[in-house]
This record gives structure tokens, sequence and C-alpha cells, in this order.
């Protein structure tokens, strides 16, 4: 998988991805439909305010409904009825963030599910065979995701994921050699299998990572254990630092990141690709992100506002409700406050991407990156 | 209130009513919005699947957000971006089924807000001065809803619906005189109030407070305290009894109703107008009405079913999604399951009301009132 760069401001990039379902404008937010749906919303929703890539999860969709359902349907673009491209994860973040009782070994990960306590073995083998089943465009290598712990103890988790990142890969180019056979209907010979690297706030073991997962050959590269509790400054330097063992000609994805203001930093050091629930998470809560910084929806000080929750914002929700409208539903517990509120911060978001590829190819990204720290300053 | 009948089928009724936001064609059912939202979908969601008219809550909306916070919006219509009909209840149904501790009075009901315990009074006047703030097209006159009692119980109560339903009439009629001043964004001019006749299931009180409330002179009538226990041919009964006594030429509204079978059932008696929480609140259970009788979602016969929901529907849940697709959101719990549920219930509904006036046009009435008795028996 290239990445077929348009125009470079500095450090940030602006480029083309091209999957089998469409070509992909860079950089870009992915929109999370974690078991393959999106809070609230219908994925033609979601496309109208601007989401060009869905990212589901692996775990969850191995717990509910299982790969083999989504298999059979047709894959998840098909399942969830979105034609448009698809990342999933390897579902070792999930593991590691949810399940229970976890027991790691060289072979993988054995720990018990967080709804029903069944006992589950994930391996770089199995992800991989879950994740072709849902058929993604992109898919990701299993990892260990070791964060804010002792060099040590990092180093090693980093040694594993590298080698769960070769059992990764040696699986899919395997099955994508046989792929006409076992998967007929799913697009598995094109799907794009991304390394991730890891090795917390430590230079060397990043640096380390990175070129080993390099010197494997992957379609696309991920920053993974980041924004997990370090310091942003930290978590800008460890990108700054990483970058450079990246192949420029190759994806760059800054896994779970983040806020505004994260974004337009690490696209000005030459991130491609994001994704993160605090769109969708703080929709629900009625934290929202407008032109003009951040609308806790709730105050009081809007239940006579008649006026749009970011009167420049042109998604569906702000062409069609007052702020005082929004308050009293998320106040009543309305089930149309959370699609109504996730669908403006996902808007606000991919809003957010289009202009920061218009401002790189524009040579004004410097602009744009100090308006954006400013309105949420 | 004119009912403008253009074709009759035995005594069911196919006609037309004017109000400031449209023309209603009848019989029609009206999709709830109780607190100026629909279960998780737009007004314009619920409008692309047929609703012709809304049906909001007095006692919801004066509650939350307030009925001064909807009028300064510019009444309901605008508060929720809804521009067709609309209707508002009295607010007394849900005094008696949800408030606390109430204390019946001729002044009027004083009770405590479910939500938080505040001690409200509600009269006719207090009600009618919500509705008129509201702005609804068709308001309905403060009643008090006694099924189930014995005769002498249910008595004094109609009689004191009456008198609440002529201090109802005389306020609005006074208020609407004085309109111009009191709200000018608001079409209380245009407002058309229904008288409701009560008397559970005795002939007698029927006929008495049906025959008291028309002399008084409403803009439509409907029929309350029915399908709230009482057997299905016990309501049958009444409607057969109380329609004779309301004039041919108005709307007549049978308040809560009711299943598939019970709407032919009544429309066949010639009632022109319904509402009922069924198809929203089933719904969101998995209950789903279809062509080929109720499907329960949930169960397990559907997880690697992927056919659509109901194969002679043209919603949108049944074009985009499959069984196995929803089934699999209900049980994950997924937000997005409620709306595409609640949709597809709601557009089946409005798919019958739309088959019972072609039906009754045609003169064929008989016929689909059967099928339907079959499709659900």
């Amino acid at each position: 998988m290239k990445i077929k760069l348009l125009h470079t401001d500095g450090k940030a990039r602006r480029g083309q991805l091209k999957t089998s379902h469409g070509t992909i404008e860079t950089p870009f937010f992915m929109t999370i439909a974690t078991v393959g749906a999106i809070k609230g919303l219908e994925p033609s929703q979601v496309k109208e305010v601007g989401t060009q890539v869905l990212l589901g999860n692996t775990y969850h969709l191995h717990l509910k409904p299982s790969s083999e359902i989504v298999r059979d349907a047709g894959g998840l673009h098909k399942f969830m009825n979105w034609n448009g491209p698809m990342l999933t994860d390897s579902g070792g973040f999930q593991v590691f963030s949810l399940a229970k009782t976890r027991k790691i070994t060289e072979e993988g990960v054995r720990f018990n599910s967080h709804i029903d306590g069944r006992r589950i073995m994930l391996t770089p083998e199995e992800s991989m065979r879950i994740q072709m089943n849902l058929g993604a465009d992109m898919i990701m290598a299993f990892d260990e995701c070791k964060a804010n712990d002792e060099k040590r103890k990092v180093a090693e988790s980093m040694e594993l994921t590298t080698r769960w990142s070769k059992r990764s890969l040696d699986f899919v180019r395997k099955t994508q050699a046989e792929s006409e056979e076992m998967n007929p209907h799913l697009p598995t010979k094109d799907q794009q299998l991304f390394g991730i690297v890891q090795g917390a706030i430590y230079e060397d073991l990043r640096k380390k990572s990175a070129q080993d997962l390099v010197s494997l050959g992957f379609d696309g590269y991920a920053i993974g254990g980041l924004s997990v509790g370090e310091k942003e400054d930290t978590m800008y330097q460890m990108v700054d630092f990483t970058l450079p063992f990246l192949p420029e000609d190759q994806p760059r994805y800054l896994m779970g990141v983040g806020t505004p203001v994260n974004i337009v930093e690490t696209v000005a050091r030459g991130v491609d690709m994001f994704d993160c629930v605090l769109p969708t998470r703080n929709a629900r809560h009625g934290y929202m992100y407008t032109s003009q910084g951040v609308v806790n929806i709730r105050n009081a000080q809007y239940k006579n506002d008649f006026t749009p929750l970011d009167p420049n914002c042109e998604c569906p929700t702000c062409a069609n409700y007052t702020r005082a409208y929004l308050r009293h539903l998320i106040n009543a517990k309305e089930l149309l406050s959370h699609s109504l509120l996730v669908r403006h911060n996902v808007a606000y978001y991919h809003n957010l991407m289009k202009r920061v590829r218009e401002a790189i190819e524009e040579d004004r990204f410097e602009e744009l990156r100090q308006e954006v720290r400013e309105t949420f300053q």
C-alpha cells in the first residue's frame, strides 16, 4: 500500500490512499463503529457528515455476533451496509483494556470475555483469521500494548509484539496466496496489513520496534501505545522521534489520537491517519466540539438559546435544531439526543480534517494549527 | 373543524382534515413524540415512512422543558423541527398513570411530578394555557380518565370531565378571541379543540357524556378510557355504541388504540384517528410488526438470517439491513437498534393506514380487515 503524496507543507502530508472500496483523501480521521454500528447513527448519516473510513473492533465483533456470522453475511461492509473503506483493529488493545484475567504467553493471550466470562484465546493467527472473516480493507497486526511501565518490561513486550507481528504477516500472506478458495466473497486478497510500533516512551525501543517492523515489510505502519496517560509533549516527542524510521511512501497511523489539538499537532509532524473515541463518547455526555471551542450543552445557560450548536457548522444537527432543543433532549434522557449530538461531533472532526487537507494544499497549515490551538486553549 | 368525507365503505370513512400545517388524509395514526422527540428518530425520518401527524404529551413537556421555553422557541413545531400537523393531549392521562399522590378536586388535579417530586396543579385552564403555549393544531380538553371502576364512581368522574371540558372550551374560545396580543407567533387562533367522551364500559354514561359534549360544540371528539384493560370485544361494543352520538361531519379519535387488528376493527366502525405507544415501545423490545405477523427479532433463529425484516416493506430499515444485523444490534444493546427498529414499526403502522385508506376508496375494506386479522391471529 503506497500513499500518493499530493503536497506537503512542512512535514504535514496531503495524499491519497487507494483501497478496494474507494480512494481515501489523507490526512483522515476514522469514525468508530465498534461492534458494526456507530452510536445511534446509520452509515449513510456519518457519510453525509464527511466520514471516509469506518473502524470496526475485532475484539467486540469476535464476541458478538462472531466473525463467522459476519463472514457469512458477506463481510462487515455488507453486514452493516457500508461500502466505503474500512479498517479493523487487531483486538489486542481491547483485550488489554476490557477483558478479565488475562494470561499472556508466547503463543498469545488467554482471557475471559467481559460480557459473559467465556474463556477465549487470541493469537496473532486467530486475530488475522477473524480480521479476514470481517474483510476490512485495512487490518492490524496483533500487538501487546504496554505503556507506562518500567523499561525492561516494555522492551520484552515490544519484542513480543515484533514476533507476533511477523506471525500476523506470515498468516496473512499465506492466506492471501490461498484466498480464492477460502473466502471467495471477501476481498481478503486486497487486505492491507499494518504493523504497530510499540515501545512506550523509550526512544531506543521505539526505534528498534520501527526498524524491525519495517524490515518485515508491512503495507502501512501505526504508532501504538500513545495517548494512554503520558503527557501530551511526551506523545509529540515520540511521534517526532518515530516517524523518521517509517517509509515516507507508506501511510502512518497514530492510534487512539485524539483531541482536535492533538490531531493538528501530529499532522504537523507527518501523521496521515487517526481514530479516537472522543467525538462519539464526549457527545453522549454533552461535551461538544465547535468552532467556538467546547460547548457543554447540558449547561443551564443554553435553556433559552435558540441558536445552532455551532453557527459555522453545516451538519444536519446544526441546520435543524437549536441549543435549547439539544439541551432539552439530553436532560430529558431522550434517545434522539445521542444521535443528534454524536453526529455533530463526528461532523466537527471530519470538517476539521477537510480544513487540514485544504490548508496543507494551500501552504497555510501553520495558520490552521494556530487557530485550532487558540479555539481549544 | 369539519372532516371532508371522500368515500365510505360500510361504516369505514375515508376523508380529509385541514389544519394550519397541511391536510391530513384520514383514517390516520399519530406517531408519538412524547417530550418533543420520537424514540431515536428525527421528524424527517418518521415523515419519510408515512407519518402525517405527531402527538406531543402535555404532561411531559410541562415538566421538561416547560411550555414557556417551547413557546419562546416559537411553539412545538419549531422547537422540534416538524412543520406538519400536530396534536397535544391534555396531560390528564399521564397525571393519572404516572404522577404520584394525586388529589382530585373540582378545581383540578394536584400531584407530584414523577421526575423530581415537585408539587404541580393541573386545571382545565392550565392544561389549555400549556397547550396554547405548545401551539399544536389539535388540542384536547382536560379530562379525568376513570376506567374499570364501579358505576357510581365512573358517573361522577364522567360528569366532572364534562364540567372540565366546558371550562377547557371556555378558556380556549376566550383566549382565541384575544390571541393576537397573547401569542402573536403561535397559531392559537386556529387550534382545534377536541372533547373526550368518558364513561368506561357503561353505555348510558357514554351516551350522556357524548350528548353533553356535543351540545357544548367541540371541533372534534375523542373516545377516551378504552384499551385500558377491558376485553377487546367490550372496547368494540363501546365504540359501536358511542359513535352514533357523535356528529358525522367531525373527526372521531379513539385514544390510545391499538394493535393493527384493533385499528382495522374500529376503522370498520367509523373511527378516523388513532395513537398508541405500541409500535415504538414494542420495537425497543424487538417485537416487530410485519406483513408476515409478529417477528421477535431477538430470537436465535434470526442470527444467520440475511433477509430483510419484512420482505414486503419499503422502509429504509428493511431496504438496508438484514434480520441477522438487527438481531445483532439489539443483542449487543447498540443504540442504533432502537432507531432502526422503531422506524420499521412506525413504517408498518403508517403503511397499514395507507392500505386502509386505499381499501376504503376501492370498497374492499372488509377484505383488508380479514387479511390483518389473519396476519396477527
